[in-house]
């Protein structure tokens, strides 16, 4: 096995985190998968609070909970030294470590060496397990829907979480394919695509990926965007390793520059639409657009409703904005596939 | 500094290769850098032979050789376990040791040990060094070209390396820039792009290719094409990283089946240029096509000459096959820009 996987259920920790912003990964794990979620752990004067129940790390062993989950981000992206003991007991427990941070939790000698002596395992998120494939471009079985974006963090995780939701409080039968740190904490297993070496982008897409029966979906998440100065080759490996059938482009209403790149304007929503559209028909030359996911955060209720009416008489495809209408028009339009 | 260099001059080493085909890795340094070959050592019962003088070790290192190339690639990819000992002896001779082998120096114990104990160094060509960083899509100074292919093996390094010895002989302010194995090993520095985890594909681009002076150009090595199912991300990386002012779209005529990839055709040549400057746009919206450069191999040369022509006709830019006609007429082209 070649994707990483955790084991369920988890202690989500909180650290001494405020809020919620602070707390984005446990956030997203208890409100996608709060069946995955046993308790939280939270340090003293931490006010975030996922509504989970407080654990010691024992109480959650006792309570089944099998993998500690590191669900902040501290600046910086390094773990706390005072934590380091806290990680140590919880594996002690008989738990699992995951995390997602930049500093490596193999890199701490002292977790390493826990790790060897409780035999629990420390899963950083961030680093692709087993070995590395290269694609084939081969056909595979089932349907596979992927989201692709005008920029970087306009939604492209939370509307493929949104479609697979809703897929399955329909029945459909689909499955979350996780490509980025923090799916891959929700979904509790995935590949994290950027951190691939580059000859196997697609490759490891396509083992994320596998056959599956007609009637089934994976429901790729999309990374970065092929307009992107320093990230369109994870997006182009991505679509092609996909293979998508149906693409989801996702854009933010009203956002005009890049996000973090100097000089770089967000592409226009056709432009963008008919080059995925062109590159993915490379590996699939069936693919077509499922639907357009509009991030409207920055918009009034009544001028949102307003530019999903524009965008979607422009293209002819259900728009959404998955935080404000939900997405089942999108998921409409797919079961009749 | 962040990208390989190796220590000129070089001992070449054949092993046991019978031919130049074997040792394609050795042809290539002794062809496009004969300056840089000090020597060559072959095995008992070697039949390839560069035409450099044959040294032991000893002699090389007095002769001013610094580094022992591994200039062939054994089936596998792996290093011959009788050949340790005189990878040993080359650098107690004071040599350091460079390989593209998939087998790694770095990972044979005796060759790490013998390292440390003589002060060399074992470069692995495939393995990128240093600090790995993201694109900013920021302009640089001096002008830069990129040769990007149909598919894999048309030759896209043999292109660049003909354009730069071009330029050079002519005068021009010029660098060769290699991203892969075989022309680090050639050029003795680089950045072997395919081994790049991929978030930072294009960034490693932009550092092997810096501001430089406004006559300058960078000739970079493309990789890959955006038209292949498991490396297009690859190439894209490197086509927005490399903010071509001039692409060279490299071609095998007559080549109709991908190479390596069942069920993928070639794609057309009108497409892979419209595709590559469209998406070259991206960082350098200046980007041109420079001229096309026709893999001829399997043409007789009349029906090469004639195909030439054909497409020079067709897309109005130089038309070249760099072994059968050399590359003049690109470069005279490139010199009024």
């Amino acid at each position: 096995m070649n994707t990483l996987t955790l084991n369920a259920p988890y202690l989500v920790f909180l650290g001494d985190a405020n809020d919620l912003i602070m707390a984005k990964v446990a956030k997203g794990i208890a409100h996608w998968r709060p069946e995955k979620c046993v308790a939280q752990l939270r340090l003293a004067g931490a006010k975030a609070d996922l509504g989970l129940p407080d654990m010691s790390v024992q109480e959650a062993a006792a309570a089944g909970a099998k993998t500690f989950v590191v669900g902040l981000a501290p600046i910086g992206g390094t773990l706390p030294k005072e934590w380091i003991g806290l990680l140590i007991e919880a594996m002690e427990a008989g738990l699992d470590i995951a995390s997602g941070l930049h500093m490596r939790l193999v890199d701490i000698p002292e977790l390493v060496a826990a790790a060897e002596r409780t035999g629990q395992t420390l899963y950083d998120v961030r680093i692709p397990k087993g070995e590395m494939v290269c694609g084939t471009g081969l056909p595979r079985s089932g349907k596979r829907l992927l989201s692709v974006g005008t920029d970087c963090c306009v939604g492209k995780m939370f509307t493929t979480l949104a479609i697979h939701k809703e897929m399955a409080q329909r029945g459909m039968n689909a499955t979350f394919r996780a490509t980025g740190q923090t799916g891959i904490l929700i979904e509790g297993n995935g590949v994290p695509v950027d951190a691939v070496v580059s000859d196997f982008i697609a490759g490891m897409v396509e083992v994320l990926s596998p056959d599956n029966t007609a009637d089934h979906w994976d429901i790729i998440e999309g990374q970065g965007s092929l307009f992107h100065p320093a990230y369109a080759g994870v997006s182009l490996g991505l679509l092609h390793g996909a293979q998508a059938d149906v693409l989801i482009v996702c854009h933010e209403a009203g956002r005009v520059q890049m996000d973090s790149m100097d000089g770089y304007l967000v592409p226009e929503l056709d432009k963008v639409i008919e080059t995925n559209l062109a590159m993915g028909a490379v590996t699939n030359p069936n693919i077509r657009l499922g639907g357009i996911a509009l991030n409207t955060v920055n918009l009034t209720h009544e001028d949102a409703l307003k530019e999903i009416a524009r965008v979607e008489a422009k293209f002819g495809v259900p728009v959404v904005d998955p935080v404000r209408t939900g997405v089942a028009s999108i998921v409409d339009n797919l079961e009749t596939l």
